[in-house]
Formats: structure tokens, sequence, C-alpha cells
């Protein structure tokens, strides 16, 4: 008999397989770090002897998800501005903000606050782009999480990139940084858009990515203001300018995509790019609304994300999947749109293959990493218990996830991380925001004192 | 120096009161379940001598949330039907369960899982409608919590009403019965709809609701259908036919009220109706988005409402305060609208003046009821903290709530109820949910054996 190095047992498996089966009474067996077994129970548990188990408690065993778009650092603005309009909010909070704060500590303490809400609310995996990515990839190594992380491209002086020409050797030097490094961590490129990058910038930039052979991350069609800036400069849709400019193929992650019409859904098929959805960031900064069930129909690939912090204003992709399946069956007038296996879909395997790790992550199947979940059901808003991915859509959030593994790993136990000190990264944090706004907590009522 | 019966301190009250103070290292003083003292500490904490003291840990002390639309009974039949066309939904999932499965025991046990929901999610009033209410009212008052609440009138037989023609001498009896007998619990009449109760029915329950001086609850223009159906056969909007027949005053609260048009509007200001706002609900069956933003504009009073389990599928009312928030401004195209202390006051004070109670909740306020809540916010994804009333909307959910009060009662201490049993409770849920679908968890998948 075997012994293996971990055992998940006593919850019901959600493999997220091409049959999405669950599997009740299930066993997951993990020896280094990938998944051997998943199978309903045959025996005793003394049947699968093992180094350490995981008990589920009843509850649900899933994949970890999968986060597409999140731009880590920024997590030190979570709600220093809202509700404003979209050119107000950037160009007088957000910009500034990062203008006078962005620093390598600032993205430091930023993406291990990110990382720490994202293990707490059950993300395994993220896809990052942003600037100083060595620093946030060192973080993101510190805390277990795996990801694919960009250093950003932008024909603007950036942090840590003042000189714009130099935003390419950057990206570049950052992909052979860390190809090899850490094998939760895979480099990629990140075009910051096509409005603020040039024909020349984003060739060379896909250029660098292809030669690397790494995924080519960008922000497209995120506000209608660019889509008709973009055909008055170029005369075309700006999903359709990366296409005649070569960008477009199986390796590119299109962020956003929500002013596409349906050609531009024809592109995206035909180069078989994928699309991050970021529902509650496009929601609050009122960009519009994806497409996402006729992408879907048409077999694009969607990945769900939450996008940065300061525009969501948090990370969980729980409640990323409620907005996703709600918004979309209110706007198009259908409650059967977005069912919640295709949300949960989104959310795990079409996320990963999104961002190109689905041969490793996304589903609980044998051969792949031991990324996976485990909700704890036995409250009050999860019962009863009669559909489980009605529960993982509708009801279930972040708070609800009792066990993190990453390839077999615990990084939270029983709601606690383990590996990372949370009261030391709060602390840090705190004492940035106070630099920020002149005080953790601000007074933004003249009448406060009463 | 006066001794209070319990001192909250170590927290910024968020008051909601009319200027939307935010108190800083605030106390809150209670006596006889009615705060006194709402102030900036002004010395030691011994200067505020009390029986017991419950410390805020830092963290954001506000008035408990009001929840202006539930139906608590149907909380077992939480996910049982999802991603359905609505009639398909109702007719086939909803219906059947309700006659096969409402009775005075599930009726009581399904009210008791809601509270437990709700009070764990900040919610210490609810207004209700259904049947059986002599048992909700009975299983509230158990809780603890505060509650409108009103015995269902439709013309057609209901759970506990068999015969039509009893209906509203079922209502009045639970209004006169309910009267004076808890201070916590408030009888109301609830009016299914006009399009499942006559003209007749209608104008006989409101004038009962009138005579007793109690709330009318009514569900108006929730569909595209209903409005349509209601101008071929009455020729006016589902608001207008209401009006005509008088229903109409400071003592109604429409639910829903999508499909209206700006006269309607101006009939719901005119006659000073009110509106529950139950946007989830609306999303999740695609019923349609509330113009909520043009009622505020107008000065209707606006409270948000979760709607029923079945439909929505949780009673967070943090997660319907988001979902608001977003949702109108992506429909709007408007990132301006519904704002932060908009949606709160819709969740507190707006919704306690929609079911009028006002007067005695929804603001942290001297003479009020001690009705509170204290949100923990040491955490990752509720830090760092520039703006209460952000974090309040777009980042916190239910499970944040760490303490919450009614009339200076402790209901939840550290995140635990402390006057109802919640194992037992999801105990007997599980045997209901077990009769409901021949097992607690339903195998949907025919492959799930793997």
């Amino acid at each position: 008999m075997t012994t293996y190095d971990r055992v998940i047992h006593n919850g019901m498996i959600m493999t997220v397989n091409a049959g999405f089966d669950i599997i009740h009474d299930g066993v997951v067996c993990v020896r280094d770090g990938i998944i051997v077994t998943a199978e309903a129970r045959k025996g005793p548990i003394c049947d699968y002897p093992a180094c350490g188990y995981v008990d589920a408690v009843g509850g649900i065993i899933m994949p970890g998800l999968v986060n597409t778009h999140v731009h880590l650092p920024m997590s030190i603005f979570r709600g220093l501005a809202d509700d404003l309009p979209l050119a107000d909010w950037l160009n007088h909070h957000i910009f500034p903000a990062e203008r006078d704060h962005i620093r390598p500590e600032t993205v430091r303490v930023g993406t291990l606050l990110s990382c720490a809400e994202m293990m707490l609310s059950g993300a395994t995996t993220c896809c990052d782009g942003y600037f100083h990515e060595d620093i946030v990839a060192t973080a993101v190594a510190e805390t277990g999480l795996r990801a694919v992380l960009a250093q950003g491209v932008i024909d603007y002086p950036a942090p840590g990139v003042p000189d714009p020409a130099r935003n390419i050797d950057a990206a570049s030097a950052f992909v052979r940084d860390w190809r090899d490094r850490n094998p939760r961590i895979t480099p990629s490129v990140f075009c910051h858009s096509p409005y603020t990058c040039s024909a020349e910038t984003l060739t060379a930039a896909k250029a660098a990515a292809r030669n690397h052979g790494v995924l080519f991350q960008i922000h497209v069609a995120e506000t209608r203001d660019e889509a008709t800036a973009c055909r008055s400069e170029h005369g075309m849709t700006p999903v359709a300018y990366l296409d005649r400019l070569g960008i477009l193929d199986e390796q590119t992650l299109i962020i956003h995509g929500i002013w596409v019409d349906d050609d531009d859904l024809e592109i995206l098929v035909k180069r078989k790019a994928s699309v991050a959805h970021c529902p509650e960031s496009a929601m609050k900064l009122a960009t519009g609304v994806a497409p996402v069930p006729r992408m879907l129909k048409k077999g694009v690939t969607v990945g769900l994300g939450t996008d940065g912090c300061a525009s969501n204003n948090n990370l969980d992709l729980f409640g990323e999947m409620d907005a996703a399946a709600k918004l979309h069956k209110v706007v198009q007038k259908d409650p059967t749109v977005m069912d919640a296996r295709t949300v949960i879909r989104m959310a795990t395997i079409d996320g990963a293959r999104a961002i190109g790790l689905d041969r490793l992550v996304g589903s609980i199947e044998v051969g792949k990493q031991a990324d996976l979940i485990i909700i704890d059901t036995h409250q009050p808003h999860l019962t009863p218990l009669y559909h489980p991915e009605s529960h993982i859509v509708y009801t279930a959030r972040g708070a609800d996830v009792r066990h993190v593994m990453v390839s077999g790993e615990i990084l939270v136990r029983d709601f606690r991380p383990v590996r990372i000190d949370i009261g030391d990264i709060l602390d840090q944090v705190e004492d940035i925001a106070r630099r920020v706004y002149g005080g953790q907590v601000v007074n933004i009522d003249e009448n406060a004192d009463n």
C-alpha cells in the first residue's frame, strides 16, 4: 500500500472536470504536490495512508479559484476614492496616488496584502501586471500563491522605469529573471493598453512575449471613449487594431473586452485570444457590460478577474462569480444565461486556460497540481445544500473558505494563513495608508465631531 | 455619575444621522435598551460606568441593517432551483415545493434559519410577508430580532388559509394578535400583488390595514409581463391601478417597483408610498432594474431588501448594498449615482422609514433603540481604511459583523449567536431538506460517481 503526502477527505469534490463531476464522500490524495487520486471513498480512510490528513468537515472540495486580472500592489489604495467620474477618479486620485506612493516597499506590502486577501477568499492563482514587478514576484513567492506576473509596458514614465524607451527591456528582463526561478511563478508581458502604447511598442512587446513564449496581457476596449478614439485614430475597433498589428494569438489575454462588436468576437475566436472578464470593476466604474454570453457562445475562453482593489474594492472571486451570474441575466433579460456551472468554470478551469495554466491547475483531476480549497458549508447561509454549484456562485463568500492548498502545501488552515503573518502585513499597510492620506482613517465629514 | 446598562467603545461610530456624522473613538451608552449617549469619548472609559462593556476593537459601530423585504420561511428552499425561466422556476419548482412542504413546522424552522443568517450578517430588523405568520412571529420573537410581519393575502388557497374568502380575516386576526404582544414585533398586512388579488381583496385588505393603522406591503410591477397584463386588463400601470383603488399612502410599501414610469413615480411621491428595492433578486430572476436613482431624485423613500432566499440566494444585506451601488452605476453609465452614503441610508434609516420604524431605529442617535452592529475591520479585505462608508458598501460582507445588538441586548457576540442554537437549527433544516429533495445534497449530475 502506498503512502500519500496528504489526503483530503470527508467532503464533496466539485471536480470542475469536463463532465463537471461531483463526487460525494470524496477523497483527494496528493503526492509531490500532485493529485494522484480523486475518487469516491472506497473503504475506511485508513485505506488511504498519508503523512497528513485534511478533514473537509462535510464541506465542498473544489479547485482553487483563478483571478485572471489584478494589480496586486494597488490594494494600498483600496477605497481611496469612489463614486467619481472615471477621468476624475484616475487623474485626481489614482494616478497622483501612484506617482506619490508607489515605491518598491509599498509595492511589496501591497502585494502581500493582496495575496493575504486572495488566499483567505479562495484564490490560489492570479494573473498580475504592474510595475516594480520583480518586487511583486518576490513577495508573491513568499506567500506561496501561484501567479502569472508581468512587468508593465507603457509609453510614459512609470514607477521603476522613468525612461519609457527602456520599458520593453525591463519587461523582458523580468521574464528572463523569473523564467525558471520558482515553479509557482510564471512570467509574462503586460502592455497597458492600445491607447497608452504606440504601435511600435505594442508590436515590440508582443515580439518579446512571443520570443519568450509567454502570455501577453493587455487592457482592451474598456471604455466607450477608448473605442471611439481608436475608431477616429485608426479607423477600426481596438480589437481590429490589435489584430492588424498581429498582436492577437492564443497567448494573448484581452482584459475587459467591453466595447467589442460581433466582428471583434470573430477575430478573437479566429486568433484564439482569451478574455479576462472583470464585472465588478466595470460596474463600479460604469464602463459597461462585456458581451460575455455571446463570447461564450462563440467559443471564446473567458476567465474571471477582480481587477485591482482600487476599483472593485476587494479581491473576492466569490463576489465576482455572483456579480457575473446576476449582471448578465438582468442585462440580457434572461435568467438562464451564465448558469452556475458556467460561472464556476470561468473562475477555475477557463480562467486557468485563459492564462495558459490549464494543464497545471483549474480542476481536480489526477495529474494536476493540488491547488484546492475547501468551503465550510455548515453555516446558516449555506444551509440547506441542494446543489453545490448554486451555493458556490449565489451564496458562498470568501469568508467561507476554510482551508487552502497550493501544490499540496496548506496555505490557509481553519480560516488562518499558516505561512504569512497577517498582523504584520496589516500594520505595514496602515503605516503606508497614514502617509497616503495623512492618517489611516480619513474623516471626510466636516461635522464628524458631532 | 450615572451607570449605564451597556457601553460600546473603542470604535468609530457611523451614525447615519441627517449629517452622516462619523464619530472617531466613539462611545455609545445604552440604558433600558435606548441610546442615551453617542459621542466622541471625552475621558477615560471609567468616566462611562456601565454594567457591561462591548469593545469594538477599532471597528465600525453602525446601525443594525434593515431588510425591507423577505419571505423568512423560504430559506428552506435556498438554491433549490436556479438559472431557469421565471415561469418554469415558479410553476415547476417554487410553487410545488411550497404546496408540498410549507407546514407550521417547516415555517418555524425556515424562519429560525433566516433569522440566524440575518443576525450573523448584520440585519437587526426585517419586514416579512408570508403564511402561517403567527408561527413566523413566534419564531422571530424567539430569536430577538426586530420585525414587521404580515400574514399574506392572496385570492388562492394558501398554506394555513385553504379558503381565500377568509384571507383578510386571517390577516386582520394576525394584526390583532400581535399588536401589543412583543415590543420588537410590529404587525402589518401583506397583499401578494395586484395580479393575484382582486380589486375587492386589495381595497378590503388596505381598509383593514388602515383600520389597524399598520403598514400595507404589496409586490408591484415586478415583471414586464405583469405591467403588460395590467395595462391590457385595467388600461393603466400597476401603480396607477393601485392609486385608482385608493391603496397608496404613506403606510404603503411597494415591493420591487421595477416596471414604473415617470407618472408612476409622481404618484408615489404624491401618495408618499415607499419602495423596497431588491436588486439581487431582480438581477437573478432577470425581472429588470428598478429606476432607483430617479426615485431618489424625486424624493421617494427607498429601502433595500434581499427578497426570499429562493431567489437571491442569501439574506446578506452587505451583498445587496454592493449590488445596488454597482448595478445602477453600470446601467446608468454613471459612476456617481448611488454613492456609498446613499446606499447605506437605504440599508438603514431609509429602510426603517419605508417600513414605519424610523423613529425607533435606523440610525445611532440619542433616544433611539440600541439596535447596533459592529464591523471587524482588522482584516486584509478591510485594510487600509480611508473612508468607512466605502468599506461598508464595496468591501465588507456579512461575515465581518462581530457583534449585534437589538434594544441593547447582545444577539451575536464575537461572530456567534448567544440566544439561539445554530447547530440545532441547521440539523432541523437538513431534515426538512431531505424531505424536500429526497436527500440533503442532490446529485444533479448523472456522472457524479466519476
